[in-house]
């Protein structure tokens, strides 16, 4: 591993280092910080870990609370952490981790969940930070890179986050080089957004298309402290892939095939986009072993599978917002072949890896699991029971709302404490919407698949209910889609039937009861 | 008004004029049409208004049945009529009439509703009129034209819509050339789009940069049939500003005031959509008063106002889909004044009109109506009550979702029978969701305005509550969330609190007893 000093090639800088605990003082409560990083990839840990381990040495909890910008989730170490020392106010755009959900549900922090293309945009024109006189500002910047250029250009580690965002409307900057990993330099295409009207063309027509510089470029001024880290990004593994999990990658493969014979889809498919979670690694470890080759990734974050699927030489290229790897296996597995897979890998900011304009473009096949969705296909991706808010809905609207086919993969049914099939992901109603029945084409489960293009609500609904639902379940769905049908159309107004007065009966009776399986649909 | 002969250019198309009943042979039971035209603008009259007679005069009511595929709504002596006539089988993104509203929702007829945007793509990708082997095809495309190139290239008239899509797919056409209206030749930019991979950007980086050509190129051998037509599109007029529209529009301009001060705006503010109906008409009347100069538009539908704008020497330049004006006033004063507006309108294919790619990059101000929104800013676009369909999403999605600020408008109550304010246009959940928290800024009412950017659910509700509510329904409102937010955060499930055994009280109130106005928050 290279040294800070070979690291750190804008030699000015160097007087700047300091210990972890010397940063400890510029922060004060109230706050508005911005990070580096994106779904536990790229986030500072050195100096994160040191204020909560400040917090906590003084008994400071609650009163050192901060306003938290960073592009996704990041590890648990770090925001987990400072939840639980209750050193969050507000949090956008998304989160992982038992002890900061608990306190969004809880009421203590407050979150915002948005697309995460608007959040970087919106963050950038200070529409989080804005006051009276203008955008506001991010207080402090805290961005963790592998190296500085001598023009002070900044080499991101394993994500690209908002960094250029936070930049733009930082007051202080504090850089965490990480020596504790081989840099990542020459991965990342760092284009800096402008404000509208200015804004120009994202001139990428495929994957691997490079449009702009390998270094995110900084204002020396305005860096405060330099800190040398060596901890590694802490992402989870995955499961093993289940019968559940390889049922529903064989759905899409078979989908896929389909598509291609009728000339829908080319002989090496369209660009991937494959969301978070352990369903979404599934299906990409089944396209490693599928029939598709010279594939191609434009996606926002690449988990385990996607190494595999690149050794199964079936991957060409990649392109993504973060290197979302597991601690352990992923990451070491990764820099013990880097050369393999760097020059096949680009790190783009999250305002061009979500942004609807390449996605469009180049057509992208979006793949995403939902919390559950509905009849009609509208989804829920980030509120259990419609209140308790899980992570958010991250990029998942981004890419299904642009892509070419916008696909999203569940298992039918998940257990309860007392009923191995007590929650159905295939519900009259969804309790929260996040992606509409307009942008939907295709739903999946273990079950099978059903092709929604160009099927009208009612249509689309048995297809749902035959394709989709839990054997358990498709009787009981029945029986309401049926007697949705008879009420609303005797009324004449049956474009899309539903009972306000028991469409959440399924969502009330497992509160009640543990179980989604109503006995009956009466009042 | 030039000659047939005149606007034929293309001389070996004139021994394919025939009188229009000639052309009802080739119409059969369960074809596939495409009609030019979008929000009764450029759409065919001279063949659907035979077609009509056609089946009036031999009672072929429900024995000729199309899929109609067109770039939205049309005029009611084209589309509800058929309706009437039980003509129609499935319906394409978007429809407005009476008769047609009611086949679908008493079933008769099948209606996909889809964001614009994605409908012109999904139409020309054949989602809609797929097969087993490809594709599929339209059976025959209907093309009002205002002239034909010599090269064959199709001039339109008042809209663009999807021909380019229809034509891609079209086994035959038909064309309607108007010769009762000038030639709207030179206002057209077209540009044919690709399938991915292949898709190219769209090079738009202000309102009024053209990037392709003034028609849109056709094969002449698939040209069965061309027929002259003297009909003028029937838009309707809208009723005058009201108190209301005109306290949602100042509130928007004080608004824009405010974000200019601040620097978020520039002085000219950013190219303005403006949606389909009459709140958003009176805005853009309200901007014709205003303190704002060197406006561009970026839209899909230009409405009358959009002629005071221009008039009042604010407007600069306008890109719309369509020319949607009224049969009267609207159409006649814009031809008698067409050397002034005609070099500062370009009307766009719907592909580009509403693409995401220009909407963003240009920093779209969007403006629409809403049915309804509750209190975390969802909004219900489409369906009253849930389930009975108005007309369909348009392109409200396109742009709310990528614009720069989005903002929804509407009346905060509407009267019922018996109510004067019976209906409240906030409410605790809408029954229907088109877009969703994720994608809203700003929430309008005559109340007043909720800028909601960078707050979270809860204080997102309050803010709605306090200025866009009606006060008969404040106190309502605050009781159900009170209640909402009690009763989850002890849950700790409070991150978005609702209350699944009466969130649509309102609604059944409404349905039971003519207001919205429930007595009290019991179950
Ligand atoms: C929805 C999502 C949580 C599923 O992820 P996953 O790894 O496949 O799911 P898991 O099985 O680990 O479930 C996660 C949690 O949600 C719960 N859950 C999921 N579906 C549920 C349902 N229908 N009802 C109740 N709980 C449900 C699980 O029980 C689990 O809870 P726990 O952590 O308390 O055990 C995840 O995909 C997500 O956060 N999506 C939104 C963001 C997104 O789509 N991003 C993609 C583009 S980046
Ligand atoms: C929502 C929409 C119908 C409002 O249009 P408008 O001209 O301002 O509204 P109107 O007052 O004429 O209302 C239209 C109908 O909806 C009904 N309506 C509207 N809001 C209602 C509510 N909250 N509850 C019950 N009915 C309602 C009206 O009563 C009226 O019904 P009627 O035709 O039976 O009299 C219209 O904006 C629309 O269709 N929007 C969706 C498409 C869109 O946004 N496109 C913009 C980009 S192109």
């Amino acid at each position: 591993m290279s040294t800070l000093e070979s690291r750190i090639r804008r030699k000015s800088l160097l007087k700047k280092v300091v210990p972890v605990e010397d940063t400890i003082q510029y922060f004060k409560n109230g706050m508005n910080l911005g990070w580096s990083g994106f779904t536990p990839a790229g986030y500072p840990k050195a100096i994160p870990i040191a204020l909560a381990d400040h917090v906590e040495k003084n008994n400071l909890q609650g009163k050192l609370r901060f306003n938290l910008f960073i592009g996704a989730s990041v590890g648990a170490e770090t925001e987990n952490r400072w939840a639980q020392l209750d050193m969050i106010d507000r949090r956008w755009p998304y989160q992982t981790g038992k002890d900061i959900a608990k306190g969004i549900n809880e009421g203590r922090i407050r979150m915002g969940d948005r697309h995460l293309s608007l959040f970087a945009q919106d963050l950038g024109y200070g529409f989080y930070t804005k006051d009276e006189t203008g955008k506001g500002k991010i207080d402090i910047a805290i961005i963790e890179v592998s190296a500085v250029t001598e023009d002070c250009g900044l080499v991101l580690t394993s994500s690209c986050g908002v960094v250029g965002e936070i930049l733009a409307i930082a007051d202080k900057i504090i850089l965490e080089v990480n020596t504790g990993q081989p840099s990542f330099e020459g991965m990342h295409d760092i284009v800096m957004s402008q404000d509208p009207p200015h804004r120009q063309p994202y001139l990428i027509s495929k994957a691997s298309d490079r449009i702009g510089t390998t270094y995110v470029p900084c204002d020396p001024d305005r860096i405060i402290a330099v800190v040398e880290s060596k901890h590694r990004d802490k992402g989870r593994a995955f499961a093993e892939q289940d019968d559940t999990s390889e049922a529903i990658a064989a759905n899409i493969l078979d989908f896929f095939a389909h598509e291609v014979k009728a000339g829908r889809l080319p002989k090496n498919l369209l660009p991937l986009q494959s969301g978070v979670g352990s369903i979404a690694n599934a299906v990409v470890g089944g396209l490693a072993k599928g029939p598709f080759y010279n594939l191609s990734v434009y996606t926002e974050v690449l988990q385990d599978t996607m190494l595999d699927l690149f050794d199964s030489g079936r991957l060409d290229f990649a392109s993504s917002c973060s290197l979302s790897l597991s601690e352990t296996p992923g990451f070491p597995r990764f820099f013990d072949n880097m050369d393999k897979y760097k020059d096949k890998i680009v790190l783009r900011p999250l305002s061009i890896a979500n942004a609807p304009e390449p996605i469009r473009r180049l057509g992208c096949i979006a793949m995403n699991t939902p919390i559950e969705f509905d009849i009609y296909a509208h989804a829920n991706s980030t509120l259990v029971g419609g209140t308790r808010m899980i992570n958010g809905i991250g990029g998942s609207g981004d890419f299904l709302r642009n892509a070419y086919l916008s696909i999203m993969h569940t298992p039918s049914a998940r257990p309860t404490k007392t009923d191995p099939t007590g929650i159905t992901c295939v519900v009259p109603k969804a309790p929260h919407i996040d992606h509409t029945e307009h942008d939907l084409d295709v739903l999946v489960t273990e079950q099978g698949l059903a092709d929604l293009r160009g099927l009208a609500p009612k249509d689309r609904a048995q297809e749902i209910i035959n394709k989709c639902a839990h054997p358990d379940y498709k009787p009981i769905l029945q029986e309401y889609f049926d007697l949705a049908k008879k009420t609303c159309l005797a009324k004449g107004i049956g474009h899309e039937p539903q009972l306000f007065d028991r469409c959440f009966k399924m969502q009330m009776n497992l509160a009640a009861k543990g179980t989604m399986k109503v006995d009956n649909w009466d009042i």
